[in-house]
């Protein structure tokens, strides 16, 4: 093999996209000669992981960087198993396009060289945002992307009573979870009202609220950060109602596309700041490929330009510049914003568009909360879980679903996902034959029940109201009925603050005693039989009946026990 | 209400389908006179969750028939909640189509009426095959089918010792659980050379064939029944190879649809010898309508009529007919043949088209098995699952899957059948944005990397063998060369009869070593790295390569330890 003769590719960034992409395209081109250069020692690890390993759940942290056999990534990994060079230490300084050249320095002698390409993959990934606030440079106050990070936070914790976490994102979420696991007392500030703002709609989020708050974590919504406060290192966080002692400082506000070597290299930067791609992941260089967190993605329902940084869709995106590199051609997809996130005992997803994204976009979105143990009601562990839907009025399209609960949620996004992947409607996904047995599923699955209760809502037989728009009724100080059409037995164990109790089965003979002047909101555990119940008093005459979507499962606020 | 002035609706069958039409017409149609009609007292009870009583996972066998808030779903129950007539212990003897009535017969004092209907549903459900064998009326040689059966199994489980299970289909394999769950020596008969014969090819049955025999199962495949055994009481199950004492013998071979009022009613049957409907469920006299386990449906598909009796599939039709009957023109979209099952500690799906079912349409199929963990490798508790895909070698649809193992196959199941609802590609399934997260997948889902492993072989690049062809290879004695390409340390471990180790690090220097004349079959834990040393040995001129698909961890058969 003679490597004057072979295609060069340099790859920069050695993590996700960027090994997924020479691993990839080694399998394909036996010939070209590859390199992966990254700053740092610690190439090809796991991001995703590194909060479970705050969390206790595995001893060595070079463990997210081993590969399921147990072998470590490391250069020799690469050269041996993989079958190409990985230059490790060493910085991307800048990109000489018309040479084809990259200008790296050796971070152990500061030497500099150049590496010609004749193809080069920008897989620079991200940067946690750091907000720009007196103390942020105090020690103790950083975010968690590297493997460096981890060691520093896991050192921190083993000393800490108290930790403070900026930011109510997924990684946010994930560590407050962790530091609890590991005994601290946990303070989570959030500008937003709300957790997982970009993820969730303030009704589902709420669910969230509830968990972090039962397992003891001091949320603060609606709370920015003012300063870090400290001598030298972190002592204390302070917002305009408090001040936070903090042992440690978790920083999660956010992450950036890191695009300084393609800006300064006149590379096109799209809306979202992330580098600007077409279908085969090709920069405005027809040479240089970008992919991962430093590149932006296409939404696929509405068409725009988003920035969704995910390892899910780095390693999809690998592939495809790849395959490209190979000589196929192959246009990456586009994404849904798909995500899935577990936070203590609640698990959380969701994928596609929100009734706000939509509405921006021009759509009518109609939305519904439903709830349902996640298998069959009969078999034993079964848990519940919250399912929002959202389709488009008129065309009766599957826009999205957020889906929260300790059940089993990810199964319903991943089904969700591929219906919107086929622009399926909501009565196609009402019908598909997912598999039955009751250790899995329900005859009718908690997603087909939802997407009934999404066609009865579009169909006019059912008319609604989520636990949040409740809620806002009653704190608007509005008049309604909350109808409880459970049994007493379910009544004595817990129950809707100011509810007023009529099981079902004495409803049609009680119609009498109701009022018809006010807004009677009926509702059971779930609210099947709260929807039994609208329709038997719309079909008694009332005209103001809009049952409470999802139930007593799905309310969010305080319930009396 | 004049009930005069009403619509009659009468429902024959007060099961699944039955109770699904009535409750969803009721909501549509506030004044429709509704009638259920059945001969049984046990209405409204879930046929699937008897296995699991018999197995004690509750201990009332009354739960069978509650709703997820308790509530027994009696004649009562459908009064007052759902508000129509349920008649049981009632016997429809014939339907009079010229009159529009139903000769009804009352159990209790014999008594005779008919009952007219404007419209009619035939929700007659399935009857458990016998097989017509001497001895097949001994007391202990029962289907379970009924509450009554499922008592009367009950009672037996309770002194006997031995039970012999004829047939390893869904209730056969849920009840070898159960029974073994309960203390008792247990036999499974199976007469073909595998469990679960229209449900997964045979390789992928192996891998319940291993965990039955784990689980203590004494498995007897391709052993036909002869006779049963005993004094009134059945003793023993006698077949060719030998005589299995047994004081239960479970008979499980399988069911078939209901027909005898349709068939004496002239309504024509189908190829399947269930009741012949349209789209909306319509037989062959629109004035009746047919669902659930006594209906034929359509495999989406292949576009044939199937006969896959599943409480799934009868919930969704009996809100078809219900939509029919109030008015809406809705057609029941047909089926996939999805379905799960577990077995002791292995979870077991299905959906689409077998490589053989696709054959027999024209089609090209190919195959592949991967294996991989069904959660991130990272993430505490992962477990294998063993996936096998099936796609069409032109115009590479995605036409089926199977999913066995330990971790989550219900998802990866629900995922395929979406797509093949919507005539997905094996690059489209690859490509789908499913959500991730550590604790819920890999970056790359189990599912995307059975994807990718099938786009390989498609694309040429891979090539391969099922564990099942390499057995056929070794049984028929021919020469070829067991290539593990894992660490010395897993081989210590585990290893397959007859295989050489040569880790894939050293693989490029040692290719002096290996043989040109004969089939190599590189394999590792799960054939990434087969599949790798398939492609280093290509590129290095071996020409005659195949990895093991899905490794040691799909290998069903003897491992050394």
């Amino acid at each position: 093999m003679n490597p004057s003769s072979c295609r060069r590719i340099v790859v920069i960034g050695g993590v996700a996209a960027g090994m997924k992409t020479a691993c990839r395209l080694r399998r394909l081109d036996a010939t070209a000669e590859i390199t992966v250069i990254d700053r740092s020692r610690d190439i090809s690890y796991g991001a995703c992981p590194l909060p479970y390993y705050i969390a206790g759940l595995y001893d060595d942290l070079s463990e997210v960087r081993r590969t399921p056999a147990g072998a470590l990534r490391d250069e020799g990994f690469f050269a041996n198993i993989k079958g190409f060079t990985a230059l490790t230490g060493c910085e991307a300084l800048r990109i000489d396009r018309d040479q084809h050249q990259v200008w790296l320095r050796r971070l152990d002698d500061g030497s500099e060289q150049a590496l010609a390409y004749d193809q080069l993959v920008l897989a620079t990934g991200n940067e946690p945002l750091v907000p720009p606030l007196p103390g942020n440079d105090l020690d103790g106050v950083l975010p968690l992307k590297t493997m460096e990070q981890a060691a520093r936070i896991d050192k921190l914790v083993a000393t800490a009573h108290s930790a403070v976490i900026v930011g109510g994102g997924l990684i946010g979420l994930e560590m407050a979870e962790a530091l609890r696991l590991r005994g601290l007392q946990v303070t989570l500030l959030e500008m937003k009202d709300q957790v997982l703002a970009t993820a969730l709609d303030f009704g589902m989020a709420s669910l969230v609220h509830r968990e972090l708050r039962a397992k003891g974590v001091n949320l603060r919504l609606a709370e920015p950060v003012r300063r870090f406060e400290g001598q030298g290192r972190v002592e204390a966080v302070i917002t305009d109602q408090g001040r936070y002692p903090a042992d440690l400082v978790l920083i999660a506000i956010g992450v950036r596309p890191a695009v300084q070597l393609a800006r300064a290299a006149g590379l096109e930067l799209g809306p979202t700041g992330a580098i600007a791609v077409n279908e085969q992941m090709q920069t405005s260089d027809p040479a240089i490929y970008a992919a991962g967190d430093c590149a932006e993605a296409t939404d696929r329902l509405s068409g725009k330009k988003v920035y969704v940084p995910l390892g899910s869709t780095a390693n999809k995106q690998g592939r495809v510049v790849a395959n490209n590199l190979a000589g196929q051609t192959e246009a990456f997809a586009g994404i849904l914003g798909s995500l899935a996130v577990k936070v203590f005992d609640l698990n959380i997803g969701r994928t596609g568009l929100s009734a706000e994204d939509a509405q921006l976009i021009g759509l009518e979105p109609v939305s519904l909360v439903t709830a349902s143990p996640d298998i069959a009601h009969l078999y034993p562990g079964n848990k519940p879980i919250v399912i929002k839907l959202t389709a488009d009025r008129a065309s009766r399209r599957l826009l999205g679903a957020q889906v929260v609960g300790s059940g089993v949620v990810d199964k319903r996004v991943d089904v969700v996902a591929t219906a919107l992947t086929f622009g399926a409607t909501i009565d196609q996904l009402a019908n598909i034959d997912l598999c039955y047995a009751p250790p899995y599923a329900g005859a009718m699955d908690a997603l087909h029940q939802a997407a009934n209760a999404l066609r009865n809502k579009l169909d006019g037989l059912a008319d609604s109201l989520s636990a949040a728009a409740v809620q806002e009724k009653l704190a608007s100080g509005e008049e309604l009925l909350l109808l409880d059409v459970r049994s007493p037995a379910e009544y004595d164990e817990v129950r809707l603050p100011g509810a007023t109790l009529l099981p079902l089965g004495v409803l049609r003979h009680k119609l009498a005693e109701l009022p018809q002047d006010r807004l009677i909101v009926p509702f059971c555990k779930v609210s099947l039989r709260g929807f039994e119940a609208q329709l038997i008093l719309q079909q008694a005459g009332f005209t103001n009946v809009r049952y409470l979507e999802g139930g007593i499962a799905a309310w969010p606020y305080e319930l009396e026990r």
